[in-house]
C-alpha cells in the first residue's frame, strides 16, 4: 500500500488519486478519535517544526492543533525574533533547524519555490505551508476534503473559483489537485486583469474542463461549489478600477436568494467584504466548517508522513 | 453542588460567593499538588487557546503555567504575526479559532465587551483576560484569592483602591467581586479627574460601603489593604497636571512608617514607579505573591471550567 | 560527585574540568537515547522559561528543543508582547517569572551582567543565553565538545580564533573554557580595533597560551581548529576602514586549499559572509553540526541543572 511516509508534500500535484481518498478516511477517523476533544497518542514523541517566514493565523494554527491532537509535540520558530535580521541566509537558518532532528517541517514562505530550494539541504519531510504565489498543497487538500464530504464525491463536480486568481496560491493548488478527480468541470471567474495564469492552465490541460468567465452571475446555476477568494485592492493600478470592479465580485445573501439552487459557498479564508456577514447564516456557507476541517486533514497528513 | 463548568467568565460578577469560596479552597489544594513542581493529569489532553489582542505578560504566561501545571495543552494565537492584518475581522478569527476544538479560550481585547460580542458564535467556553477599560475578571478573582489568604477572610475587611479609577479595569473588577463579601468598605482614593466611574458605583450601590477620598494618607489608618493602581500619565490633558499630582500618589517605605499600621500592599503589576522598590523588602508588600497566586487560582477556574 | 544541579550557570568559568567531561559523557548518552528521535521521560514535569529580552534563533530553539527532547515543558516569554511597554522593570519581570515557580529559567539580554544584576531575587536556577558582550557560556560548551567529538580531545590544541573579538560574547567564553583544559594554544586573529579585550586576557593569563595576529594566513597551518565569528560592518567608524579589511577576515574554499592541512572549521552562526558557502561541503566544515550539537550538550546541562 502506497503511503505518504517521510515525503516531502510541496505541490498539491505531490498528492496522487490514491493518497487522497486514503488521506479522506484516515481524517474521517481520526475525526471521530478526536471527538471526545481528546489528544491521541500516534504521534507521541514526535516533534514539528513550524517555520513561517510570512505571518498566518490558520495554516499554522492549524497545523500545531493537528499536531497537538495527535500527542507530538510543536516547536514554533518565530522569524521576527530570529537572526534573519542579522543577515543569516534562509537556507542557513533551515539548515540549523533540520539539524535539531525534528521529525518533519513545516514552512511558509512569500519567495514562490522557497521549499523546493531548500529540500536537498533538509533532511526531515517538508511540508508547504504556503509559497508566495506559487502554491498552498495542503489549503487544496482541506478543500477537497471539505466538497467530499459536503457532496459526497469530488468526480464530476462543477466548481466556480471566484476573486483574485492570478495572484493568489490557492486557485493554482486547488486547480492541480481537482485534475485528481474524474470529470471536473472549473469555471475561473475573474475580471480579465485578474484571471487565472497560463502556466496554471497549461499544467491542467486536458485533466479537467475549464472555461475563463468575467461574471458569476452567467454560471451560478451550473455550480455545485462557488470557491471565493480575495480581490486584493493593491494589486490595481487605478483605484478607481478597483471600486468599478469589487462590487461585482462580492456575494451577498440577496444575490444568492435570486438563484434556485445555491452552490456550496467555500473561502480558504480570511475573508475580508468579498463574502457578506449574512450569508454566513445560510445552510451553503462552509467556510468555517472548511477551516474547521483543515485540522483534521493535516492531522491524517502528519500521521502518514511521520510514518505514526 | 455548583459548578462553573462549560461557563464563560467575562464579569467579576460571574463568581457568587459559593464559586469564590470553592475556588479558594481548590487553589489551595492544587497549590498542593504542584508544590513539587509536579505536572499534574486533570486537563491530560484538553487544549486552551491564548488570544490575547493585546499586550500581557502576566496574564498569559500566567493562564499558560496554571494549563501546563494541570497536564493541559497551549495553542498561544498571536496577533501579530496574524490575518487581522488583511483585514479578518476579530469575530471571525474567533470563529475559527472555537471551530478547531479548544476546550476554552483565554481572550484579552482592547475593546470593552469584545468577549461577550463573540460569546455567541463561539461554542468553547471564553475566560475574559481583560477588555479594554471594562473589566479583568481573573485579576479580582486573585486579589480576593490572596486577600483571603493573607487576612484569613475577605468578609469584614476595609480597603483603599488608589490609583487611575477612572481608566483602569482592575478597580471595576475588584469592586464587583467585593459585593460578594458581607461587611466590605472600599475606599477609592483618587485625583477627581481619575475617580471611580458613576457607572461602577452604580452596580456596587447598596452591596459594600464604599467612600471616594482624594489621598491616602487621611485613610490609610483605617486600611486592611491598600490596593496600589497605576497613573497614566497618558491620561491627562496638561502634563503639568500630572507633575503635580503623580507625587500623591506614590508609595514609598518612608510614607509608610510614619503610621502605626501599614496596610496590606497590593497591586495587581506591572508597576512603574507608584510602589518604592524599598517597599518590596516590606513583609506587607505582597504583590509578588499576589502574582503568584495566580496561577493556582487560575489552575482552579481552568479545573472548574474544563470540568476536569 | 560534583554536580551542576540547583545552579546559575552565568559564566564559561561555572564549568570546571570535571563538569566538562561529566557533560560530555552524559550528551553522547542523550544523544544515542534521542537517536530514534524519541522523547525521553527524564524531565517530565519540569517546566523551563525562556526570557529572551534580545532576539536568537538558535540559543532559544535550541534550548527549547533540549528540554522537549527531554520530556519537559517549555513556557516561552516573549518581550515583545509583554509589559516592558508599560516601563516594568526587567528585575521586576524575573521576579514574577520566577514566582510562577518555573524549575529553571534561561534567560538573555543586550546588557552585559544581566543575569548576574537578577540573580539573588530570582529562587530559579538561572542559565544565561548571552549577556551582551560579555559571556554565552552554553556557547562555549557546545564549541568545546564540538572539539572534543571532532579530536577526541581538547588538551594540547591549538586554536584560532576569527574576526570581531572585541565585542563579540563568543570568543570571551569560549577563551575562559578553554583554560579548563592543559596545554592549550590560543591565536586571536582580528585587526587591531577588534582585537579581544584585555580584561579577557587578564583572566585567562597564565591558564592558556595566547598569541595576538593580524591575518589568518600567517598561523593557518599551526591551527586545530579555526573558530571564525563575524566582522559587524556597525563597529567601524570609517566604512573604507570596513571594506579595506573585511576580505583578509572572509574564509573561502580556495583560500584554505592553499595549505596542506585544513583546521576544523567552526562558526558560532549566524554566519553572513565571513565563510563562503563553498566551504560548507569540505569535510572541516563543522558548523552545522557544532548548532546539532548544542541540542545534546543542552539536555545534558539541563539535566544536571534540573537535578533529574
Amino acid at each position: 500500500m502506497s503511503s505518504l511516509r517521510g515525503r516531502d508534500v510541496l505541490s498539491a500535484f505531490d498528492f496522487d488519486r490514491e493518497d487522497l481518498f486514503r488521506l479522506f478516511e484516515l481524517a474521517e477517523r481520526l475525526r471521530g478519535e478526536i471527538s471526545g476533544r481528546r489528544v491521541l497518542d500516534y504521534a507521541r514523541g514526535k516533534v514539528m517544526i513550524t517555520a513561517f517566514f510570512e505571518p498566518s493565523t490558520r495554516t499554522k494554527i492549524s497545523f500545531q492543533f493537528a499536531m497537538t491532537r495527535l500527542g507530538g509535540e510543536v516547536v514554533d520558530f518565530i522569524e521576527e525574533v530570529s537572526s534573519i535580521r542579522k543577515g543569516e541566509t534562509e537556507e542557513d537558518t533551515m539548515k540549523i533547524l533540520d539539524g535539531y532532528d525534528p521529525d518533519v517541517i513545516v514552512v511558509r514562505h512569500s519567495k514562490p519555490f522557497f521549499p523546493h530550494s531548500v529540500k536537498d539541504v533538509v533532511r526531515a519531510p517538508i511540508i508547504s505551508g504556503g509559497d508566495g504565489t506559487n502554491e498552498h498543497p495542503t489549503q487544496a487538500l482541506l478543500d477537497v476534503y471539505t466538497i467530499w464530504r459536503e457532496l459526497g464525491r469530488v468526480d464530476g463536480i462543477v466548481i466556480g473559483i471566484l476573486g483574485d486568481l492570478k495572484y493568489g496560491r490557492t486557485p493554482p493548488s486547488l486547480s492541480y489537485i481537482l485534475t485528481r478527480f474524474n470529470d471536473v468541470t472549473i469555471y475561473y471567474i475573474a475580471p480579465k486583469q485578474l484571471q487565472i495564469r497560463d502556466e496554471v492552465l497549461r499544467k491542467i490541460e486536458g485533466r479537467v474542463r475549464y472555461h475563463l468567465v468575467g461574471s458569476v452571475e452567467e454560471v451560478i446555476e451550473k455550480l455545485d461549489v462557488l470557491y471565493v477568494t480575495r480581490i486584493q485592492k493593491e494589486r490595481f493600478e487605478d483605484p478607481r478600477e478597483y471600486e468599478r470592479l469589487k462590487g461585482s465580485y462580492i456575494i451577498t445573501r440577496s444575490m444568492l436568494e435570486k438563484y434556485r439552487k445555491i452552490p456550496v459557498i467555500m473561502h480558504p479564508l480570511p475573508r475580508v467584504d468579498e463574502i457578506a456577514t449574512d450569508v454566513d447564516t445560510l445552510p451553503q456557507a462552509k467556510y468555517f466548517e472548511q477551516a474547521r476541517n483543515g485540522v483534521f486533514i493535516r492531522a491524517a497528513l502528519l500521521k502518514e508522513v511521520l510514518g505514526v
